[in-house]
């Protein structure tokens, strides 16, 4: 167990030209010096942390250092001098000998994502799916033409098998699901936790999904239309809740009139070479449109066009902001496929896209939230500049998916790791961006887009617990797909996008009562929301870690094999613990430093401090 | 020991608009399949390797890979399936899940270093230090005038101790070395086996070290002057060396023109408020300029000037430009700290400076070198359109320093690592870079400006040789500081910077054979130059790695510790190797694929394959 603490978030004070950082150690510690490692002229300068004071369990050291002048973000280590060696302390943990510049602690003095942020549980919902308000509203045969074979609606019950893959009937069945039905499920959420909701597109569009969007102005008739999302978004303030909605705007819908793919004569650019939207997307030498995957209705925007910048982005009444402002006034806007977006048929000058996209996005509410779809790798687009989190595959939902359920994503071929490797993999995760994206990343288990979470580990539910514990405790927002919480399963898409059932005798209560009592107690701790985390035990199949704030924390327990004993080393700390469990409200006393804990398989425990 | 090898850069076959990859696995590999994985469009491709063909000792498989075509750098890294798991073969080494992209392999399409440089051994001089060509020419002490005191020249005699500190007579004590003496010493050189110099600052400048410039366009007289200059080039180009100077453009000396410090009436910037040169430097309001970390004989440079940029690189007569042109016809800059010129006093839009540096040299020889003097981790200057290497103290000095004289630079305070944690740390600082960078990197054991290796190791020459066999067999161009070869000690500077000493008497000639017999064999071994670099063993004092090329490898082994038998595994190729030993000729036949070998205490072994 490490002997020092740091909270990089709060234990940091703004002034004028520097920070204030703090650092608590044992108080029995061995070090000579410590000091805090900058570049602010991208020279090392060493500056010792002051002589400590005693602070309850632990010294604590403080130094101020320079603000980068040059850089929007400022780098520091901790250095620890003992008397035959040396320990660094950075971003992904610890080393002998200095971390790469990739893993030191970054700060992000500009663009920090909104306060808000950190506090909410989200909920993901794939609107067609989740609850029929209005049967009225319902698709028939006569609603959409779809795809170059003129696919019609194919009319489902609500509950019946959804299809089995894309082709075929995927994108055109339908079961009603509307916003009104979310509007009368309100309470259901709010009894469960939830603080935000995060929406799959909800924009005029011919599939089920509506990630093709035929009109970027009008939210989908069969969804209830534009007043249904004024009446949700108001229903939603008077609760106190945050409303999230999906920019799909790397591409449109073959069939959106500035395209017009299926229509000759209207003026749209796949028929007519001197079309006003011509340049709108890209076409090669023998008219052929550029598309998202080579999906023939999903035609690519040009970003290099200024019209195209206009029209999403950069005029008064483009659709970032429109969407906005009063009546509809969201929160927050998640983006499909940001990464593969720029000018011509390729992610061109894609950062410079993203960050205006930020620039927008606040010029009408300076405390949106602003996140991305990576599958990948994301630490590019989360310096500050550009978003405030991803949708967080890459630092959340794979290695957890990897760890528990034992294969990779999205292909779900074996993969074999110990609870070293999973830590490792977060904490570099974390590591490459600024602690306040960390705090906002976009977690997830599950999604429209992958298996359930539950389908994964073939329906252990009580592996499926396990995991909503990491999703509930770990650093960054949580998001919980709709259903999850009472045991949904599903295949990859659409299997995933089964509809809710509302029939309660088809709930895990056991489930849901976990899930309900993990968001009540990420509600209540502040530590769960904003603390640091110190990994204290990694075996082959546990993992217990640390959310620690110095005034609190709690200690998680993550178990994905057999029933065992375990001991963790809390000899850090000098004085005693008393932690209470989660569940059982059982109380624990931590004596000797070293907490004995029997673990059944396939479990989890969180214990919070007093 | 890994049972595949791949070498990045010769292995890629460039095509229009792809990569031909190959990679080598062992005979009786346990792979089901192997994936190259890219991110063209920012979303992961996993391309399958074609079915191997067998290739000597190795199975050779294939691959086809697209340019992403939104960058400058392509990124791509080995996915290997096995039954239950995956292996990931990436720039920094193996793990079992996907590595940060910040370790994928990465191509830079543009913008390569000169295909020369791998070939060249460098050998930097100090030119007061190395040779007294012209006596006549030694400064005395009406030759300058330096500092606020008016510190006059202090004439030694060759080889008497130099100043133990900057303050004083550091910067002011001559002992007559220039450019004829330099001249006069190409055989020996030559005779060394060296291909390349760099010398430190020779423009003109009261001090000896000449990092305070008052005259751009005109070699130091006491140097020899620009005749000096053109004889040197012309007799190094007939011998086919070449030769690189030190580009000090951070800053200049106070008592430059544009500044004139000490002189009122005469138009600099700081008598003159409304001087042509006031807006050249930065000045407060209080009428002090900004100078490198505080010293007032360096004021710094303010690149957001127009004609400060015409000066120093963009214009048609700019310094980078006029000395690259005959008749001088320099092949190479070396750049004093480029990290930290930019716009006012700080580093401010540094990166645009110096990839602007890179188009105005590239302007006049597209075949010039360029490199940054960096003490700390310079990754983000070395992507391709930037520096072609650093002065490579952060990944090759630190580790190689930290781990045979066991304190880091440039404290020298103690660390302790053992072989794995050297090797690891090498490996992250080569794979954060593109492989043609790598090779580029200017490594070094010491410099003007550290302590002599040799002094680290309290003049223990067995571990100096170790440190040597380390410079000459590992990846990127070996710089030797003058007298190194001979067994020159010294502190930290001024003291590193002595006399070399002509009398042979003070040579320690197994040193000398040593550095004689490496450089021969590094010239002579293409894998030396380019080879893919394959750790084999890692104990607490024991290295040993290969340096790699399909057709020929050579085994370096580096024992810092006691006297010791180590066994290398070479299992994963299945015939027999035969290699012969460095000094010692002997033919070593390896069949078991173990080869036992014992290592005296402080000693080195490098084994060349037939």
């Amino acid at each position: 167990m490490t002997d020092f603490r740091f909270h990089p978030q709060s234990q940091l004070i703004q002034q004028q030209d520097s920070y204030q950082v703090t650092l608590y150690t044992a108080i029995n510690h061995p070090y000579q010096k410590i000091f805090v490692r900058v570049e602010p002229d991208h020279e090392e300068w060493l500056i010792e942390l002051k002589k400590p004071i005693v602070e309850g369990n632990w010294l604590k050291w403080q130094a101020t250092i320079p603000i980068s002048p040059h850089s929007p973000l400022t780098l520091y280590c901790f250095k620890f001098l003992l008397n035959d060696r040396q320990i660094y302390l950075h971003a992904a943990g610890e080393s002998s000998r200095l971390p790469q510049k990739h893993y030191h602690f970054r700060i992000n003095t500009l663009d920090k994502p909104p306060a808000w942020v950190k506090q909410q549980v989200f909920y993901q919902i794939f609107p067609e799916r989740f609850a029929n308000g209005d049967p009225s509203l319902t698709p028939n045969d006569q609603s959409y033409s779809y795809h170059r074979d003129g696919r019609k609606v194919l009319q489902k019950q609500w509950g019946e098998p959804v299809a089995q893959s894309h082709s075929g009937t995927g994108a055109t069945e339908f079961y009603g699901g509307d916003l009104i039905g979310i509007e009368q499920k309100l309470d259901y959420l709010e009894q469960l936790g939830i603080t935000a909701l995060y929406l799959n597109p909800i924009f005029c569009s011919p599939s089920n999904h509506k990630y093709d969007c035929s009109n970027y102005f009008k939210v989908e008739p069969h969804f209830g239309g534009d007043q249904a999302l004024i009446s949700l978004s108001s229903k939603m303030k008077q609760r106190g809740m945050k409303l999230m909605l999906d920019a799909v705007v790397n591409h449109t819908s073959n069939q959106h009139h500035w395209m017009d793919f299926y229509q000759q004569g209207k003026g749209g650019a796949y028929h007519n070479q001197d079309s006003l939207f011509r340049d709108w997307y890209h076409f090669d030498n023998h008219g052929n449109y550029w598309s998202w995957k080579g999906v023939e209705t999903l035609p690519k925007l040009n970003f290099a066009n200024t019209e195209v910048q206009q029209a999403i982005y950069s005029g008064p009444q483009s659709v970032l902001k429109y969407w906005l402002k009063p009546p509809f006034s969201i929160d927050a806007w998640r983006f499909d496929v940001i990464h593969m977006l720029g000018e011509h048929n390729s992610a061109q000058h894609n950062a410079h896209y993203v960050a205006e996209f930020r620039k927008s996005i606040k010029e009408v509410n300076t405390e949106a939230y602003m996140i991305g779809e990576h599958f990948a790798e994301a630490s590019q687009w989360l310096q500050g500049d550009q978003e405030d989190a991803a949708m967080n595959y890459y630092g959340f939902n794979q290695p957890v998916v990897a760890f528990l359920a034992k294969v990779d994503v999205p292909r779900y071929v074996p993969v074999k790791l110990n609870a070293s490797d999973f830590a490792n993999w977060l904490a570099e995760a974390r590591g490459s961006i600024p602690f306040a994206n960390q705090l906002a990343q976009y977690n997830l288990l599950d999604s429209h887009d992958t298996p359930r979470f539950t389908h994964l580990v073939q329906e252990n539910q009580q592996l499926a617990m396990v995991a909503a514990t990491l999703l509930l405790t770990y650093i960054g927002v949580p998001s919980i797909y709709y259903g999850d919480e009472v045991g949904l399963t599903g295949a990859n898409d659409p299997d995933c996008r089964r509809c809710f059932p509302w029939d309660e005798q088809q709930w895990d209560q056991q489930v849901l009562q976990h899930y309900q009592a993990l968001i009540k107690l990420r509600k209540q701790r502040k530590e769960l929301q904003e603390g640091d985390l110190i990994s204290l035990l990694e075996l082959e199949d546990v993992w217990v870690f640390q959310r620690w704030l110095p005034e609190q924390n709690s200690l998680v327990v993550i178990n994905r094999g057999e029933a065992q004993s375990i001991s963790i080393d809390l000899s850090a700390a000098q004085y005693s613990h008393r932690y209470t469990q989660l569940h059982t409200g059982k109380q624990i006393t931590v004596e000797q430093q070293q907490l004995i804990l029997s673990l059944p398989a396939h479990s989890s425990m969180v214990l919070s401090s007093h």
